[in-house]
């Protein structure tokens, strides 16, 4: 179930931060952390939270803690009182082809937000994604805060631009996948998610008709997201939203 | 039907440009018309496009059109082919409160590309819209930009911001309204948008508690976006771009 980090065993206390701390290297139930730089500014500076105070975080890896900030000074520390694993139901892998410039880094924003589970950016006819080991650092960083906003117990996996071949070779089955395509079907009701799922979108040109091709071969159902003609990043989160929204019912 | 404005009658020829031309006084057929000098430069400087091409051009109020250029030179004019009027089978209202700041742009850009037919900023308590007539000019231009871009017969309507309270006693009925609410139902098979839809979303910091039993009161269906949770933005990218696929077939 997606977990309510909010109701961390043994009982809930209300947060003194509105968002989730990132803490990768979180320890059992009874340790004493104390807290990275980043995270002890956002508990004191931002938040004004104080000694005493419940704080929940996250390891990224579907572990949620609820912590006492145990002293709050230039440094913060914090013990761990309680620590869950959520297991997670289901999951969406975002294929992408690169948007136009200055277009992606929203994009990550917005589908770590919506609980991707992996963004695979796909290396398109004539389409290459650009250089650089300063995007990567800069996605990862906005994935670890949409993760921590939007209460995440999972942080979204980023992958290096593959060709598509590749990535059809790699896949895991069963899944069921999706590409978006304004000649599609719509999403009618008996169109629905199922436990692992795969979504191509085609980089602002499109797919060539290869790719779209090899897409079909590999089982991509053509899935219409709008009537109209949309954007690259559009397509990609509006396939998240629609793969989201069809979640199953809170506990 | 959401047309496709390459079918305009009575026959369909390849565009020069990619997106539609946004001409608000499009005549009948048989006019010459003279491009607005943004339009004049897209086609001859962009897409580089030649005198006897074909162009398509909507005014924004459900007219499509094939136009012939006449003339490429400093000065773009187009000789008008065919005009057909497109129905809108559906309409979704998006209500919104304020976003986190600089977050307002890519939404209304989003929505517009997603065909929402009217944005309806939301003063909520203790958040209001900032002020300012260039943001509202700058709006106009990004939900222009995006109607072109997605080739859609109607602009999207951007109102002023305006009370919760005044909104609910302009309802036009009947309508099936939707509020985000993380602690909604999912969007199940049973829920499906339907003629004219509004959606309400809260400001940064969610609906007041008044605000959210005034939602209630007028018929408001709580409906889950995603089981975590979302910023603004994000939660009305998403209920658009679910009302959006879940759209009618293609004719």
């Amino acid at each position: 179930m997606p977990a309510d980090p909010r109701r961390v065993a043994p009982r809930a206390r209300p947060a003194a931060t509105p968002s989730l701390l990132y803490l990768p290297d979180l320890e059992a139930a009874g340790a004493i952390l104390e807290l990275p730089s980043e995270d002890a500014r956002y508990v004191a500076r931002v938040c004004r939270a104080r000694a005493g105070e419940t704080v929940y975080a996250t390891d990224g890896r579907g572990a949620l803690a609820r912590l006492r900030l145990a002293s709050v000074t230039a440094k913060v520390s914090a013990e761990v009182v309680a620590v869950e694993h959520v297991e997670r139901p289901r999951s969406l892998v975002l294929w992408c082809g690169a948007p136009e410039h200055g277009r992606a880094d929203w994009l990550v924003e917005k589908l770590a937000e919506l609980g991707v589970a992996r963004f695979q950016p796909l290396e398109c006819a004539g389409e290459p994604w650009p250089e650089g080991r300063a995007r990567i650092e800069r996605w990862r960083r906005l994935a670890v805060a949409a993760m921590r906003q939007s209460r995440r117990a999972f942080l979204m996996e980023i992958g290096s631009p593959v060709p598509l071949a590749a990535a059809i070779e790699a896949m895991e089955r069963p899944v069921l996948c999706w590409v978006a395509d304004p000649d599609g079907s719509p999403a009618e009701p008996g169109l629905r998610p199922g436990a692992l799922d795969i979504g191509a979108i085609g980089p602002s040109g499109g797919f060539a008709a290869r790719e779209r091709e090899r897409l079909g071969a590999a089982g991509f159902l053509p899935l219409r997201l709008s009537d109209g003609r949309l954007r690259t990043e559009t397509a990609a989160i509006s396939l998240a939203a629609w793969w989201a929204a069809a979640g199953p019912r809170r506990a």
